[in-house]
């Protein structure tokens, strides 16, 4: 395999799909190259921090691999200098015509990215960050601006993220295998041991910092036997071996624990969270993290969740379970991360007034304001499970006085597992401009999740990362673009989509506009596409119970899983309204409330996740249901068609293995893709006994 | 576990279960037992065979055992014993007022058991064979009579098999797997390697010998890659170690091969059967084989099925693909097996002009006649794979120029994988007995497999064992009734359910009126109740897919595996008519085509596997259809409630381990019997809306 015969470093950063956005390709334009040159003889830097120090490899190298010049770094001796990197307290930035009030209101990892002349009159370009993170940051801007061939004379660019957690969830296990992982091996673990291949943990340390993202927890949410021992010193040593790579480009390193630590390793008894021998163990394990890692992020917890231990056990609530570890990283300002993908397990499918949906808000909203200022809960944008759509989950804003951080999943899960192209910005920019009326219109789930909303000490976002071995990465190239966008989007939620994926394209694909305008024209359509072909109006579900790959309609209707469809002969959709339903509507805020619980108001696009209807009803498309699911399943075909036929043009005019790589998935997609047209079409058929209107086949 | 506990032979002997019908318990009838001890002072045997002695060890064990007299044994010294084994020509059978010609009509398997005085009017009770493998069925035969308290003063029987070959398969793998194995892992394997405990394997060999059957093949139809080397050097002297302790028991030994051996043992490029070196290999292969086992049965293989190689490859036709191995094998008079298990592997669920039903007889009736005479094909005893219901294959007596095997399946893959109770005899009496009018009525399938109809050279039955390692055997004790059942119905399909069931019953258990009756009440409903609660009216399938145990009403529907019950809003049913469906009803001989392609005439039982009928019509009994389904599936749950009163009322009456295995799997069954029940109510209340006329909870 590729994967043999490309070994070092080098030759994997000759690999195209390896750089991923990362190209840093030779600039061909004799003008702009001539324009660039002029500023990068040389680069001076104060200070002298990890961070600072891959601001500086990261510059040079991307400059000598645009510019073929390879720019003098001159360490705190800055006159010479035209490209200037410090804080704001080790630059004499009056020198340059700034003011230190213009960092007193940025947050830690802003930057000020300006061009300016000095008092001598000589213009430089000023990187200044209100610490090393900014420094960081603002390189990669500069980058980012050549990479996008952006004229540099007269840069003027505060920023700062708007979010404080920008985080990357690896659901790696030690035995290498990666829960829900669709892109090879884990990069970090082989063999129930550390991978020694930190060259490829740099690398992706790279990849996530470029975008702005500056956390990670390395392995999976379930936490099995083997990984129980992270937070050994049978792993620790190596632990901290990874810490500090990510270190170096602002990342902050957290663990997922096993909440039965204390009995696994501690040989104590129980794990119950209000017992003084357990509250004992963990402040001194937590010490002991810390003695290798003495800015460890903290703990991610999945406790009491498709089996795993949890305070339940104990009859404790999650608040309680929480605040034990919360107290014993407090001392180091670590942070505890509890997610709320929690329900209370089974349940039987012939009881219909259970309602999964409304398990997250049922769980947490009575304990709001019960956990300590160190823990933050993790929600995940939907009430079910990272579905090609589903409402934004009612709990982000309902807890007023508790900490939360957004979870997407960059994983395509249930969205084509990156065989099938789906790119999630557009649905995450839904999600993030979602407006929950929690403190009256305009409380914006992004709000909610930078912390403004309820002067939250700890927020943020963060997703499951969709990452492997694979020499690209992400399996299907194009799942690149979830990746970066991810970061992006996190840095800034009022980024556009447009923005983000003009962006994408450039950094990794370069200029050649048929490139643009058909990679952009695919990307951009492919979530709709997407969800046209697999489950209609936000239902959800349908597919193979396991590997979540491909149609099975009733593959979930008759399971413990809690997600059901109903479809009956007449109609389909499940009735969580108040007045005959499960009553989940009533978890948002209003006027959310009645905008959902209305059939005259709820969107088309997920009807059927709140309303039992009809295959006649009439929707505001002015289709009927059964039509819809006809057109809709025809037309994704079609699209899947048409992406293949933009992406054919695309030939030689980009890497043919990247080209390789994707056609070859788009096939896929089209086999997946009229698998679900097939199906779903002749289930509904069958049911419904309603022809489509077109006289299409259906079987 | 147990296996733990229980260590050696001796202890394993003493567990009932372990014992299955075998129990040879103490008669406690005092007159019984002086009238049967009258006999057993002392036993005279002619010859010295394997299969003698082990006659002789059998009736000397269980004589002890039963009557707490250990006889003694006279060799060659016939006077003084009142017992008297040995063949027609080792014994002057004319001094006991028998005709050698009597012998000459029998097979060399029949005997001859008598009560007779000999010439000095001393009266004996002969065990006369016509080879030695009659001495020892004569034996098991009165030690049955014994066990069931039967008088032998006046013994007058004849008897021989109406089949010649009676065979057992075990899908066994030598990693210690079975395939469809529900009784724990294989006695003959134990991590890649033949298992050292051979006294399981003698008593597995004693079990089926005392039954009637004479061959068995140890290996899984699916020959694997480490399988694949049985007939190598490297595993043959442990099969030629296995045989030997069959062969004890008249049991023949064949192996199941990998058609691509040529390639993968004898490194040929090809496996083609009209290659000469492929010819040549084979015969030499065969040679070597019978160095080791002179009297090895032959091969049994699964070809172009299910991925598995064979002569479909190499664009050869059945018969080519059997004839290289049989010309092999002829020499030393050993068989080929071919299994017609085989369809054009995957199909589209989109095509409906495609029946799997159709296939085996499609495959095989153009070429009838071209097979050698030491060929058999096997044929599975429905067109599908061993359903809880299906119509007789048709290939069953189409073949008129062909050897044919019957194949059922002991293992209840289909029926409840030995959790639930389902006793098959009544099945496979219902097979036997069917009058396929092949040369006019009365050509039944017994008359098929017993050779009779067509003369065959060589036929019979063989099925699919449902033995593992589990301390019973059988997983669920009573399905040790099957295995025995098999054995008995193959040796002579005129004995009726009722006999099987009683003897069984008698052996295992005794003769408690209570015990008796409530068993056999079990027994004798529970395949009319698994059918209630499972798949309705011959449809099939509807099972998890892999694993096939409980329902998924559609988890075949839009498979490639030809298995669909095409139920949509109006009906259900797949047409298998000659004029508007996949013709095959065709296949059968007049009057049956008629019989099942005629609505009018179509046994309710069988409707939907040859018909596509809506809800509403009508059946023989009444019903509709819909109302069919819904009052079996609630009848079926209540059928089994009334197992568990039965089976409640033994405790005490029979051994507590194997009244305590059965009560666990009766609790297993009642809650695989209701989520049936609820599943399929569900589905077809949902697809069609008609409700219960009984107003019973559809969920």
């Amino acid at each position: 395999m590729l994967e043999n015969a490309i070994k070092n470093e080098q030759t994997l950063n000759n690999v195209k799909g390896y750089r991923a956005w990362l190209q840093y390709s030779k600039i061909e334009d004799k003008r702009m190259d001539e324009e660039y040159r002029s500023w990068f003889s040389a680069i001076g830097v104060a200070g002298d921090t990890s961070i600072t120090n891959s601001a500086i490899k990261e510059l040079s190298d991307g400059i000598e691999s645009m510019l073929d010049v390879a720019p003098t770094v001159n360490v705190d001796s800055l006159q010479t200098a035209s490209i200037i990197l410090g804080t704001y307290q080790d630059i004499w930035i009056e020198d340059y015509g700034m003011s230190p009030e213009l960092f007193g209101d940025l947050n830690n990892e802003g930057y000020v990215l300006k061009t300016t002349p000095n008092d001598n009159g000589e213009k430089k370009i000023l990187l200044i960050g209100k610490t090393d993170k900014g420094i960081l940051y603002a390189t990669y801007h500069l980058l980012r601006l050549i990479q996008s061939r952006k004229p540099i004379h007269s840069l003027d660019i505060v920023d700062a993220p708007k979010n404080q957690f920008r985080m990357m969830n690896q659901w790696d296990n030690i035995d290498g295998t990666i829960e829900r992982g669709y892109s090879g091996k884990s990069i970090f673990y082989y063999e129930n041991d550390f991978s020694e291949d930190l060259e490829r943990i740099k690398d992706y340390a790279r990849l996530l910092s470029s975008t702005g993202l500056n956390a990670i927890s390395i392995n999976n949410v379930n936490v099995w036997d083997v990984e129980t021992n992270l937070i050994s010193k049978q792993y620790l040593p190596k632990v901290e071996r990874v810490a500090n790579i990510f270190r170096a480009y602002g990342i902050t390193l957290f663990l997922s624990i096993n909440y039965a630590s204390p009995i696994a390793l501690g040989n104590l008894d129980t794990a119950d969270p209000l017992d003084e021998k357990v509250r004992a163990w963990w402040k001194k394990k937590v010490e002991e993290i810390y003695q290798y890692i003495p800015d460890f992020g903290g703990f991610i917890v999945k406790a009491d969740s498709e089996n795993r231990p949890g305070p339940f056990s104990y009859d404790r609530d999650h608040a309680d379970g929480a605040n034990v570890l919360a107290e014993a990283l407090k001392p180091f300002n670590g942070i505890l991360i509890w997610r709320c993908f929690v329900y209370n397990n089974l349940q039987d499918w012939r009881d219909r007034s259970t309602d999964r949906a409304r398990a997250a808000y049922d769980n947490f909203k009575p304990i709001d304001g019960q956990f300590l200022d160190n823990v933050i809960l993790q929600i995940k944008n939907g009430p079910m499970d990272f579905q090609v759509r589903e409402p934004v989950s009612p709990l982000l804003g309902a807890l007023k006085k508790t900490n939360q951080l957004l979870e997407l999943q960059v994983a395509q899960e249930y969205t084509g597992q990156q065989k099938d192209v789906c790119y999630l910005i557009p649905q995450w920019k839904e999600i993030l401009d979602f407006d929950t009326y929690a403190k009256g219109e305009g409380t914006k789930i992004k709000n909610i999740a930078g912390g403004t909303t309820y002067n939250n000490s700890n927020s943020g976002i963060a997703a499951v990362s969709n990452i492997g071995n694979d020499i690209n990465w992400t399996g299907n190239t194009l799942a690149q673009a979830n990746l970066y966008g991810f970061g992006r989007l996190t840095w800034n939620p009022d980024l556009t989509t447009e923005e983000i994926t003009r962006d994408w394209i450039h950094l990794t694909f370069g200029h050649d506009p048929l490139v643009v305008e058909n990679i952009e024209y695919i990307l951009l359509n492919s979530w709709k596409t997407y969800e046209n072909y697999t489950v209609p109006l936000g239902i959800g579900w349908m597919v193979n119970p396991g590997h979540h790959y491909g149609p099975n309609i009733d593959g979930y209707e008759y399971s413990a899983w809690g997600t059901y469809h109903f479809a009956d002969r007449d109609g389909i959709g499940v009735d969580r309204t108040v007045e005959t339903g499960t009553g989940y509507t009533s978890q948002y805020f209003p006027p959310n409330v009645e905008w959902y619980n209305s059939l005259d108001s709820c969107p088309d696009e997920l009807l059927l996740f709140f309303h039992h209807v009809p295959y006649t009803h009439v929707l505001k498309s002015g289709e009927t249901v059964i039509q819809h699911i006809y057109n809709t399943h025809f037309k994704g075909v079609e699209e899947v068609e048409d992406f293949i036929y933009k992406w054919d043009k695309l030939v030689g005019s980009i890497d043919n293995r990247i080209f390789e790589n994707v056609k070859e998935r788009l096939y896929l997609q089209l086999k997946n893709a009229t698998d679900w047209r097939d199906k779903i079409n002749t289930y509904f058929y069958r049911k419904s006994g309603i022809s489509d209107n077109k006289n299409r086949t259906i079987y």
